[in-house]
């Protein structure tokens, strides 16, 4: 059997019409301003988001940990899920580099129950943090914020003069899914950070954007991480053409992650956890789910286990037909070989 | 009717026996250890909890917070109960100064469930903080730690190579309720901080206990943050006095808070929501509490409103027959009178 | 011999008049801003210096530290001496605490060359840090700025919209030897610190004076170091007490440095590296002068080396015979009696 | 005339072979260790330093900024010549996210004056924050360290248990200059970062090498700046490109270098400041310096203007041809044209 690789939309590799325009680049030392290609994609973002000014950084950790460094800081706090990326997958940098401490507000598989929020909202107090802002992931785990949550969310941070970011990694499959433009959800943030590599494909990168005076920080925060590079029109051009032709694309990622989440709710064993855009969590009650995971590794069906459940991600690594393989297999998997 | 302080131990005066013994303090330079009655205040510590050393600090934050500084750190994470004195009233000094991320884990009223806490204990993993500490507050809002969970909390700590810190600044009201000795309590963290101030009746202080090297860095910390101090044995000599005559009276202010949380139990508008030691929050479900709270301190009783609660702490200044006169204004209490 | 210490003006015992005046204290809870005594001396401070707020710190480290976590912080530079404090003796809280990387300037003894300043401050520029703010020591090892290089450097921070801050740990002893006033002084600085420690003979504190908001900041900062304390009103006391009495006797300490200076200056065997007000360091060009400065310690006259030299510095606890003593101690001094 | 960019070596674009490598790059997920071309560098820089492992980091800038957090950090030291890159260059990012307090030491042009450097190192005391690193920088604004230097430095820092971290950005131009392998000056510190940008003509990109445990470190560190980076393997293949075959032309640079300094040398109206490799920095004494190199820069020779001195570097887009007219230029050059 084919190796299919689900373990995550970050492993995707470069389609040669996307390694073409790269190579084609036109580039300039971005220190100075001079990359017109990282220029041209900046002017895409800003466009997109409609926020004032945009900036390419190496990683949506970088984005994220730059409005932190911005809107939170030294006795500020930051309002998130439990499950949030910056809570999870960034070694504490919100509070080791921004030196800002989160205050988890109840969730819902990530998803910020917005009519609690407020009880968490600080009033001045000699001896307590300042409530600086909320974060909300969109979509988080694949599933995506209805826009009125973000809508109640920013009226809320707006009433106690918080700001809003939004982590947006895998916003173009909520934008995709739901039909909402990019600028439409980014109403309701006040910097937002979308990610290049993950579902569209490209190598490295992703833009944060906000208005003139958070870009002007943060680009010297970038710098201040060593995150500023010099010839970087090479993975800009990825990113250009990955707007122009990776977002629609999305949607085959959401149908093939149906397919799979409908041949595993079709089996006896399985039960799904969560489910949305590209992403799918199961896990077993009748066997040992690290053991399936393992069994689908060796038999091509690449897939990661988290906190006790099979995490499988769709991307533009998988074809249709790979996803019909992937949900045959499923389907015809048999819970006792894990034993073998 | 006289005015009767109960809105925290933190606010007491001290005696006149505690003043004189301040007066006839020796001190020294204590940057150059000699200050021979800090020197004695710290051998009473480290033989009170067992531990190597022994730190005088200004306070219990400063205690904290140099704990998080030594345990945790850049990358570490520490884990803890969101009602945590650390989350809620440092101003989120363990993530401004000590770069710590906190990670929240299940708790009831501030007692963490130790059943749940090696859940929230990562393996290790490439793009994830490492659990390095947890935190535990004893007594938590008046509420003692049973010894059998800090104990099971303290094995699970050692199973993942990972610190025990006390937040012990109330911990004497829960050794002279439980019969406990602080040195059994002591044995279940790495490092504990105990306050003189509060319930002991001090104006100022606290000790901060654990092994040598602990300590070494304590020190050179507490310098760096400014908490190096000349000549305090002014201050030991409080603590000392404290140590020696103030521990077994908490016994009264348990007594006294006892008295006073009966008659709130006993009214019809009013119900207790948390009680124990020498803390007692009770709101009501028929009134406003925070214009109960404000009728109360015109009246002479003070009190503190907290999260839609109103809170009484009993102190070295509220006697038995004060708190008798309170407990008889609270069960005579009009609550419509809120609204004259 | 009677022993005589003349290692550092923080060694200072206080005087009975002193201990009184703490031991009748009137105090109350500071954190609750109801410590009466804490705001007569904030008031004092306030006046003295002629800023709109004070605060009472617990060292003169935590003054320095609230003012470079204020005026300076993350991508921010301060301007200083290389002998200054900041960059000696404060475990490097400049940088590990307030985040502020420290500009070295040309200077001498400790007093900044002002006509070389203006060169260490840089236009804005994309890879660079901020100028934000420099740091003035005075006296600075016993040495007074003039005051025209005070307000010279003032000038020139305003010129270039930044901070001064004046860390001035022993100004009073350049305002009784120059005869200017602090309130003079303290025109040419943003924030201004000064120890009630140190020649002012008191325990422990420092009073922190600025404007309105920085005031405000540093009150919330001093709480996230752990430097917030309760009934403080003791040590506050001895500060009152101190101002209206210890001010004007440190001419004495003056005094008794230049008798004690003039009897090194009149042997053949030492040379003066630096005096001012209190402060005196001598070296020897024939001997070595650490074996000197051991065996004045053995003869009762303790004093320290520090960089190879011998550091005196005269305080409340050496009256002006004491000093003749120790004048003649020195100019019957025998270095040859080292090698004994 | 045509336009000659002698700003910077940052400004270097790609040759089309470095393009054509990275073109063909084979790539995958480095986060997961899945990059093979990645692997493939990180394995050359191995054996080029001789150090245990290396690791690919976006700048040179990042490469410091993990020594620093790693061998500095809160209450240590690096000492550090005032010229350097961390010091001058990099928005305080030593101090703001590593913590650590720069101590500056005797420098000539940018070289340590190691005969004074034990004097900076201090013993232990409780008030002193930790010589923990040297920091050198080779070249430093082109010129070379002398090996004994380096050698003598390591011999200090050993003998104090103290780190050295070479900043070895153009390092390559020392050892093509000097003959002696990047293995031998690697033999002299602890870890060593160089760039793959600037002289060797790679658009991003730097290597930091170290022990196994110092790269483990290095590695979380740098997810935690978010400078982790996905498909990153089309750099690397540049690196690759670069380490094989451009490292021997930055002779080419230096004999462009020369020749024009020797131009500038040739004239009556300006004098060399500091010449060395593929740097010089020249300025006039009798003309406005800031006026010629807006003229050079309208004349179509672009360079810059630091702290009043015209800096030129020479670059692999400047060939020989080049640089003969340049200097051509340059001795023809009429300083009282800045006027016109």
């Amino acid at each position: 059997m084919k190796r299919y690789d689900l373990r995550s939309d970050t492993i995707t590799l470069q389609t040669p019409q996307m390694r073409e325009a790269m190579y084609r680049a036109e580039v300039g030392d971005d220190v100075y301003g001079e990359d017109k290609t990282v220029n041209r994609l900046e002017a895409m973002a800003r466009e997109l988001t409609g926020k004032e000014e945009s900036l390419f950084v190496s990683s949506g950790c970088m984005g994220n940990l730059l409005s932190l460094m911005i809107y939170g800081g030294r006795g500020n706090e930051v309002l998130c899920a439990n499950e949030s990326h910056i809570i999870q997958h960034e070694i504490g940098a919100v509070s080791a580099i921004a030196n800002t401490i989160p205050i988890i507000v109840p969730s819902v598989n990530g998803i910020i129950d917005e009519t609690k929020l407020e009880s968490f909202i600080r009033p001045y107090s000699y001896d307590m943090g300042k409530s600086a802002m909320i974060e909300v992931e969109n979509t988080t785990s694949g599933l995506i914020y209805p826009i009125e949550k973000m809508k109640a969310i920013k009226e809320i941070a707006e009433r106690h003069n918080m700001k809003v970011h939004l982590d947006g990694a895998r916003i173009f499959n909520a934008v995709v899914e739901s039909g909402i433009e990019l600028s439409e959800y980014a109403k309701y943030c006040d910097d937002i950070t979308f990610c290049l590599s993950k579902g569209l494909g490209c190598p490295v990168g992703s833009m944060l954007s906000g208005d003139k005076e958070f870009i002007h920080l943060a680009k010297r925060y970038r710098k201040m991480l060593g995150g500023g590079m010099r010839q970087i029109g090479y993975l800009a051009a990825a990113g250009i053409y990955a707007l122009e032709n990776h977002v629609e694309r999305l949607k085959e990622d959401h149908e093939n992650c149906k397919l799979i989440r409908d041949a595993v709710a079709s089996t006896s064993w399985a039960r799904v956890l969560t489910y949305g855009t590209n992403i799918l969590f199961f896990t077993s009650d009748s066997y040992d789910i690290s053991k399936i995971v393992k069994k689908f590794n060796d038999d091509g069906v690449m897939v990661l286990c988290e906190c006790n459940a099979c995490r499988v991600v769709t991307n533009i690594g998988i074809s249709q037909k790979d996803a019909q393989e992937i949900a045959n297999y499923i389907k015809s998997f048999d819970p006792e070989s894990i034993n073998g």
